[in-house]
């Protein structure tokens, strides 16, 4: 039986997995990332719980084909991370090397979004399909393209960065610093600063009920239920969140025109609420061609798709 | 000696030429494709012409190694054709299984733009590149996205329409029936309705001096003239092209980060005119990561492109 080990480096922690060839998880941990303490640091304790679960679950050694690793930036290759966002990590390390200098166990990585994109290809949602592009929709907009077994990582691992697809010729301002990017208007970011704009001028809804003009809590998840519950106002910004989804998502079906859209991240918790309105408004922006036979769904792997996905870099479909 | 056939299949006209491995065409000529007279007749005629060339040539039958078709309609797999535009030929026909049944000689088929891309990815202005996508701006913008050898030719052959990407809610009306399409904005014909609107208003330029309000002859290139001789109206009209341009391609690099982006058709024929603004426009859209060691560079194939990137579907980078 073979085993993958599937590594989700967070900026906090880091989650450790071993699963088999099926996507079936067998043992998974988590350890304190702890950056500060530099890169071979915390390989070299990934390594160690690693190897301490392979003990655990009594596989042999030379069963453990491969270390699959996410990483919260972009990476070239399947190697070299050109960035770490929030670690004090330098540029353009070869993690791959790295790693398999550490360990002796063939290692690839990926940027945390496209590894996700590759679980739900290999193990999730989009599993038997072709193509796909996995778009995850949180505090910002991540994606990952898929097509015939290969993530399209980019030049310099910038693939499937949609978030920053611009939208709206000089639009609102997003975090990258640019303007009218995808993820300003749909993230859930995007939702809930629109909430907040019409908020200000209007007190006559279910959310000022509920918050009394103290928005610090405001989720996307409390607009999405009071929409649910009959409120117009809060039904009013789950429609703009759906129109520009249905744009963004338009723009890579007419780009790339894949077999299945993939939803993941808070926004995609809202599962029917959201995918209806989106199939609605989809025609206005795809070509007709392109949603023949495609699938739009929300991703299956929850919080495994990190471990999932990173195992999945060795699995070729 | 390996060569290929390449075939750039038009709605008046079909261009048929022979190249060898290293992208020299060795012999070409046109012949009217009246498709009227159904598709196995088109076939055998190209077929016909084919082996004229082959015979003139003196080239061994067994050194034609493939025959490529560029298609004016979205291709599936490299053979079946959705639907063929402006042809009075049946939906989803197997033109690769037809051709081979007729000449005997493997045969490739894809988009005419992808067929472009691949042209100019093997043999022209991409050459040596892992990445490249050719954007083609004429009447529409269409476009190619070539990737490790391989065009991203999508489900249903949709792959690369890029010129179908919205760039403006509710926008412009385009000629696919939607509104804010890249094309409606960037393309030879965005461009001259937009200098129609603006010459609407405005008589005090080098556009009217010239055609007098009488501009069924107006086209990019007098715009393109008019405003490297000084003419402050039409510069105006380039940078608005420029401007679309740059937010289209900054959309493009992040979804798929490219190494090359290659500009075609009437447009580029505009060279530095539209590159140079293009460049100065194109940090305001692209994320940064994605312009390092990128070129934009416009395209060299020039009318041969469709014979050389059709006979190139059988070239591995």
């Amino acid at each position: 039986m073979k085993y993958y080990a599937g590594v989700d480096l967070g900026g906090t922690n880091t989650k450790i997995g071993i699963c088999d060839a099926e996507g079936k998880i067998v043992s998974s941990s988590s350890i304190k990332t702890d950056s500060i303490r530099g890169v071979d640091d915390t390989l070299f304790r990934i390594w160690t719980e690693i190897q301490r679960q392979v003990l655990e679950q009594k596989i042999e050694k030379e069963d453990l084909q491969g270390i699959g690793i996410g990483i919260p930036g972009p990476v070239k290759n399947q190697s070299i991370v050109g960035f770490f966002a929030n670690f004090p990590w330098e540029k353009n390390i070869n993690l791959q090397e790295k790693m398999e200098k550490i360990s002796g166990v063939t290692t690839k990585l990926d940027n945390d979004v496209n590894v996700i994109a590759q679980g739900e290809a290999i193990f999730g949602a989009a599993r038997g399909h072709r193509s796909s592009i996995t778009v995850a929709l949180g505090t910002g907009i991540g994606g990952g393209i898929f097509i015939d077994g290969k993530l399209i990582s980019g030049m310099t691992g910038a693939g499937g960065e949609v978030g920053h697809m611009k939208l709206v010729p000089d639009g609102k301002l997003c975090g990258c610093g640019q303007k009218g990017c995808f993820e300003a208007y749909a993230s859930a970011t995007g939702m809930i600063r629109e909430a907040l704009s019409r908020l200000y001028v209007n007190k006559q809804n279910a959310l000022y009920d509920k918050f009394q003009g103290n928005y610090e809590n405001l989720e996307a998840k409390d607009i999405f239920e009071a929409a649910a519950a009959g409120d117009i106002f809060s039904q009013e910004i789950v429609d703009y969140e759906a129109e520009y989804l249905a744009m963004g998502i338009g723009n890579l079906l007419n780009i790339i025109n894949p077999e299945v859209i993939v939803l993941g991240g808070g926004i995609a918790l809202a599962k029917e609420q959201i995918l209806v309105p989106i199939q609605t408004k989809i025609s206005k922006y795809a070509l007709e061609i392109t949603l023949e036979n495609l699938e739009i769904k929300t991703g299956v792997l929850g919080n495994e798709a990190g471990i999932l996905g990173a195992a999945a870099l060795f699995i070729v479909s």
